[in-house]
C-alpha cells in the first residue's frame, strides 16, 4: 500500500525531489569539493532561488548548516555576551532557551501555557538584552506568531537582535526581513527534503556583533563561526565540507516554488489549513489545541485526542497515513498534522475523509 | 565522456551507492523520524557492521555528526579543560591545533615539515596535558601515522586521552583501539559517499572526562555534548535530527565492505598502493611528497610535479579523470591521488597508463 507521510518533519518527499536527486548524482555533485566553481555556482543558485522565495533583502546573508539545532548554539555563542531574552510556546523554544543556559549565558523567558500565544503587549524586556529568541512557528504545539507581532517587537526594540525560527513555517509565513536579524529553518519541513540541512539567514548586525565578541576576547566557538560563515560567503563557498547535494536540491526545489509563485504555494496552503482547522472544528473526536485563531499555525495543525491518540494513528497508518504523534508528554493526548507543500488539497482532502471515517467506525 | 573522481574527498561514489539510495527512498527513509522504531533500527544495524568492519570493541561507542571537523570542536570541548598536545603533520591537523585555540585553551603542538613524519622517540609530551590529538592520515599531506606508533604513545602516556583523525584512512588503516580512545572519519573518502556525515568512536574514559568537565562547570557547549550523545546513544538515537539516509547507506556499505572482507580490501588497498607509488618512483615527472615509506599514506599519494600541476590536472580532466590538486600553498606544485576501495586495481591501472600517457606527450 503506498505510504503519505503526514508527519511533522521529517515529511513526505516533495515530488521533484527524486527527479532532482537523480539529476546530482548524474552531475557527480557527491563528488565535488567544496572549493570548486561548481560548488560556488550550486551556492549562488540556492541563495538566488531563496531570496526570490523567501524576499529575502541583500542586507542578510544565506548560510548553510547540518541543522537547524545547530543553528540554536551558534547565534547564541556568536550574537550574546550575556543576556537572551527567550518567548517560550513549546518545547522547541523551551529547548533553545535550554542551549543559552548550558553556554552559561544568563537567559531570560517569557512562557505560555502549551496550546497559547503571546500577548505582546504584556511581555516586557530589559533593555541590557542583547538577543530576542523566538519561534515563529513552535512545532511542538502548533502555536504561531504573527509576523505582524514580530515587527511590532523589533520597533519597540530596535537595539536588540530580534531572531524567530521559522523550522517549521518557512516558505509560508512571509517574514518581513526588515525587521528581523535572522532566522533559521531545515529542509525536512515544508521544503519536503530529508533531513541533514538547515539554513540560516543573517544579517549585517549580528556580523558586527559577533566580531564585537570576538575582540572583547569571548569564546564565540571555533566550528561554524559567524566570521567564518561570512568569510566563505563571500565566494559562496562555506566554511566546512557540506552536504552539497542537499544544497542543490534545496535550490532546486525552491525554483520549483518559484515557478509555481509564492503566492499561489501560500493560497493553496491557506485553503488546505482551513480544510483541517474545519475538520477538527466539526468533529468532536478533536480539538484543535490552539484556540485563539490568530496564532493557530497554518502548517502545524495541533489537535488534541478525546481518546489514546496511539490507537488511531496505528488505525490510520494500516491505511496508509502516517501522522504524527503529539509532542513529549502530549504524545498520546493530542495528533499533529503538517500542513506543506508536499501535499496537494486533494490529498488533504483525502486524509480528512480517511480519518472521519475512522472516527465514525467507534 | 564518463568521469572518475580520483579526488581525495569528495571523491568517487562506491559503486552500490545509488542502489542503497534508492532503496532508502523506497522505503520512506527520508520521512521518518529519528525516534521511531524504524530508525534505531538502521542505527544498530550501522554501527554493528561498522564494529566489524573496524574492529571496534564494546568499550567504544559509535555517534554520527554532520562532519568529522564538527568532531575536532566537540572532542576538545568535552574533553580538554585547558591542555590539548597536537602533532602537526600537515594543514588538517593544524586546523585541528587552531580550532583548540579559538576554543580558548592552551594547546601545545609539535609540528614536522610538510611531507615529513614523527619521530616519536623525540616528542616528549607534558604530564599534565590531557588530550593528545594525532591525525592518522594527513590528506594534505599524504603523511601516515603508522598504527604501532600509536599504540606505543598511548603506553607512553596511558594517564592522557588519545585521539587520532582517521578521515582519509578508514577503513583501510587498522586502528587498535585497546590504544586509542577516539577516533573519528567522515563517509566522503574511502566509504564512496556524498559529504554529510560524520562517524565519531569514543570510549568511556572520553565520557567519564566530560562529566568531570561538566561538574567542574566548564562550558562543554550545548548542542552535540558527549553526554547527549551517550544518552541517545542507549537507544540508538541521536541528540539532533541527523542524516537519516546517510547514516542508512553507511550501515549498507560497511555491509558490503564485510561482504567482500576487510582483509581483502585492504590486500587490494596495498596492491593498489604499490601500483601508485612504483609509477611515481619511475616516472621522472612525480616525486613522491614523502619520502619515509614507513609514513607514506596508502590512502592519500602525493607528488611533487616539475611544472605547474594545473596543466596536467586539466589534460586529465579531458580524458576523464578528475584528480585532486596539492593543498593549499602546494596548489599548484602538488597533485594527490586518492587510493580508495571505489577504484578497482583495473581502474587504477588505467589512470597510471594514463598518466603516463599525458606526461609522454612533453
Amino acid at each position: 500500500m503506498p505510504q503519505t507521510y503526514f508527519t511533522v518533519g521529517p515529511s513526505q518527499i516533495y515530488p521533484t525531489y527524486m527527479q532532482h536527486l537523480q539529476t546530482a548524482m548524474d552531475l557527480h555533485l557527491g563528488s565535488i569539493g567544496h572549493r570548486t566553481s561548481t560548488f560556488r555556482k550550486i551556492y549562488q543558485h540556492t541563495t538566488e532561488q531563496l531570496r526570490i522565495l523567501l524576499n529575502i533583502p541583500a542586507s542578510h546573508a544565506i548560510f548553510f548548516t547540518p541543522s537547524a539545532t545547530e543553528i540554536w548554539e551558534r547565534i547564541l555563542l556568536n550574537t550574546v555576551k550575556c543576556n537572551s531574552f527567550h518567548l517560550v510556546n513549546g518545547a522547541f523554544s523551551q529547548r533553545f532557551y535550554e542551549y543559552a543556559i548550558a553556554l552559561q549565558k544568563t537567559p531570560k523567558l517569557y512562557n505560555v501555557n502549551h496550546g497559547e500565544g503571546f500577548d505582546f503587549s504584556s511581555i516586557i524586556i530589559p533593555e541590557e538584552n542583547e538577543l530576542i529568541c523566538t519561534t515563529q512557528n513552535e512545532t511542538a504545539s502548533g502555536v504561531q506568531i504573527p509576523v505582524s507581532d514580530l515587527v511590532e517587537l523589533k520597533k519597540k526594540y530596535p537595539s536588540q537582535l530580534l531572531c524567530t525560527d521559522i523550522v517549521s513555517s518557512a516558505p509560508i509565513s512571509d517574514i518581513d526581513y526588515n525587521y528581523i536579524d535572522s532566522s533559521f529553518f531545515s529542509v525536512q519541513k515544508a521544503f519536503g527534503m530529508p533531513p541533514g540541512l538547515g539554513v540560516w539567514i543573517v544579517n549585517e548586525a549580528c556580523l558586527q556583533k559577533a566580531k564585537e565578541l570576538e575582540a572583547k576576547g569571548m569564546n564565540i566557538g571555533a566550528h561554524h563561526t559567524l566570521s567564518s560563515f561570512y568569510k566563505n560567503y563571500q565566494a559562496f563557498e562555506t566554511p566546512s565540507t557540506p552536504n552539497t547535494i542537499a544544497i542543490y536540491i534545496l535550490g532546486k526545489i525552491a525554483e520549483d516554488f518559484n515557478l509555481i509563485g509564492i503566492e499561489n504555494i501560500r493560497k493553496t496552503s491557506a485553503s488546505k489549513a482551513k480544510l483541517l482547522y474545519n475538520f477538527a472544528d466539526d468533529n468532536s473526536s478533536f480539538q484543535p489545541l490552539v484556540t485563539n485563531p490568530n496564532h493557530r499555525s497554518e502548517t502545524v495543525v495541533v489537535l488534541n485526542t478525546n481518546e489514546d491518540s496511539s490507537l488511531f494513528l496505528e488505525a490510520m497508518a494500516q491505511q496508509g497515513f502516517i501522522i504524527s504523534s503529539g509532542y513529549g508528554k502530549f504524545k498520546k493526548s493530542q495528533i499533529r498534522i503538517p500542513n506543506f507543500p508536499s501535499s496537494t488539497e486533494e490529498q488533504m482532502a483525502e486524509l480528512i475523509y480517511a480519518m472521519e471515517a475512522e472516527v465514525s467506525k467507534k
